[in-house]
């Protein structure tokens, strides 16, 4: 095991109801004058917008709005966020929404007391200092409610990048599990996925002798695989949704990532798709992984075996390991499937003649210089090779 | 799933040479004048507690020192603490050692804040403001280093009793796998027991739909398995005490406890045994949590099964599941004597003759009134019953 730091300063404040906490948290955590910071659509239908104001106004807090938030969530927002934040003397960020909303969120916080563009942040700068956000999550995918991450596309190129830093980690978070209920069963589905990347991310790992994270993982796994199909069946089910919500939470603030090396491979090749084809991130990852997963099972077959027989359930062939670590990655596409996601290029709305761009930004850009690094390192054959192999 | 809030701010430094951090982390976390607290022996035989100091001298930080910590930490030195702290205006806590000693420090750091008698915590009092605490931890056991948690014994009647706060949770806490290589191997297995009692604590529920903390206790249980008997068996071996380690954090830190009504009663019932019989924690805990779960298998035959089946690799008896479920309490039973552990009374040291008044004592001490509640309410003659159980 590697040396490592932890930090994981998030209150979470979980299930039924817990959204009228805001105003309270809000002000135990030292905010006065509120930006909300939100999407649309079903969060205002919902009602739970309304709900967060009353709760905003019962402390006596002041607030301003800020909707509009987009999936992959872009940079015009972000500037338009900090203008109205410095303008307003806003001292707190609150999100309301899903990962794209946090993302969002964290960047005007970041952005905030920043005086240059908020920008260099998702071009390798460490984020020291930012406002205090809290969330009030609608939907379990990103992590983003406990991590100190950020994903942001820049319009100009679609260039999607991301930023880190302790501050950026929420001071608080509510986690209302019946708050995704009003998720559609796709959109639970790709939550599903991009929690499950999380895991797998981290599963793929150079670092021997990891047995606590590596069990941490595939019980996190498990869970997944038993909560997500009654989920995606019965939206009203609140208590698959509160476990997955959980897992969520938990398969991204780290702790069951600390001390080894990690792969993230997956994350980026997805995400030229979503930044190409404007794709929900948890479908191109449903593509991606396998086609990922099976290009490089020779660089560890055994634990790939592991995952196999831990997680999915296999038999493990003794005389043929890689028969069993191809099984374990066949069961996770046909699980993925299974709960409605796509399988290839073509579910995916994604073109072959494509290929050569995405390859090209994805090794050359965000100051790469022609390879992907990871549980193993990828170049430009290998990376069209892969985005290849999903085209069938 | 329950309702629930979880926080675990603490700053979490692992690996080797960590100590040496330990001055620039008092003065991250505000401190000036710090009390360092410790037992004695090891920490100052393996040159440790002068790394520590040369850590704080190097930051320029004044301290004063309390050695003399004992396992099962007494009032008495916890009233030489809080006097010292206040005689010498010290405003940070660093516990240099194990349970007992982050315990001890954390009821000084209560007592030093607070005008009446800090014992009043122990009877029940929450916790609201504690000077800042940091530790060094040099046993993987108690879970103290991550928890609000701390257990004191009041002399006159050797009373063991509980308090806790959010308050008392460290503001850091290094973790270094190779301070406990200076442990025996009775030493260990006694951490390790302890590390598996916290995980059966929060396994034993009454609350359905909790698969996402199931298969994270059930994790963590797999890695004692694999892990302890290589930390016992060599106590050079890195790798396995860093696992355990990050385990034994985890075990206690309540993520895998969240959202789910938990046991404790074989800690109850084994504070009477290490308070009469001054014995360790986990030795007494190996010889208890047997009887009192065999004592409770019919409450819930299919949570013992799961248990026996996911974590002991026991086959399920599809006609008989309580033969699985005893089954798994039986493998306990024998991994934890594999490691050295007591399997009861007269390995222990106890005596029948004293069973009258130890259930007296945890039936009506600590203001119950008769009855002990958890998994299931034992009364006086269930609590006879039981530790008859362990005088086979």
């Amino acid at each position: 095991m590697n040396n490592f730091t932890f930090y994981s300063p998030t209150f979470f404040d979980f299930g039924k109801g817990t959204e009228s906490d805001a105003g309270k948290l809000v002000k135990r955590f030292g905010g006065s004058k509120v930006l909300i910071h939100y999407g649309g659509g079903s969060v205002v239908r919902s009602g739970l917008l309304d709900r967060v104001k009353a709760s905003l106004e019962a402390e006596g807090l002041g607030y301003v709005e800020l909707g509009g938030v987009k999936p992959n969530p872009r940079s015009g927002l972000v500037y338009e966020g900090i203008d109205l934040c410095k303008k307003e003397g806003v001292d707190f960020i609150l999100a309301v929404g899903g990962g794209s909303t946090i993302d969002s969120s964290k960047a005007i916080a970041a952005g905030v007391v920043y005086e240059g563009d908020f920008w260099d942040f998702y071009c390798g700068k460490y984020v020291e200092k930012a406002l205090p956000i809290g969330t009030v999550l609608t939907i379990s995918a990103a992590g983003s409610e406990g991590s100190p991450d950020t994903v942001i596309t820049k319009e100009e190129g679609m260039l999607k990048r991301g930023a880190t830093g302790d501050a950026l980690r929420p001071k608080f978070s509510i986690l209302n599990p019946a708050l995704t209920q009003t998720l559609s069963p796709y959109q639970t589905a790709c939550g599903v996925t991009d929690i499950m990347a999380h895991l797998y991310e981290r599963y793929l790992t150079n670092t021997k002798d990891v047995e606590v994270t590596d069990r941490m993982i595939e019980a996190l796994l498990l869970t997944m695989i038993k909560e997500a199909p009654i989920a995606v069946a019965d939206s009203e089910d609140y208590e698959s949704r509160a476990n997955i919500m959980w897992a969520g939470m938990m398969a991204h603030n780290n702790s069951c990532g600390v001390g080894r090396s990690q792969d993230w491979r997956s994350h980026d090749i997805e995400h030229e798709l979503s930044a190409v084809y404007d794709c929900a991130h948890g479908a191109g990852l449903a593509v991606t992984m396998p086609a990922v997963f099976t290009y490089s099972v020779d660089h560890d077959v055994m634990r790939f075996a592991q995952i196999a027989t831990r997680v999915w359930g296999c038999q493990m062939d003794f005389a043929n390991p890689k028969a069993t670590a191809l099984e374990g990655i066949e069961c996770l596409r046909n699980f993925l499937c299974s709960i409605g996601m796509p399988k290839n290029f073509a579910e995916l709305g994604a073109k072959a003649e494509d290929i050569p761009y995405m390859v090209k930004t994805l090794c050359y850009g965000n100051g790469r210089t022609g390879t992907l690094n990871g549980f193993t390192t990828l170049n430009e054959e290998d990376c069209t090779k892969i985005y290849e192999m999903m085209n069938f």
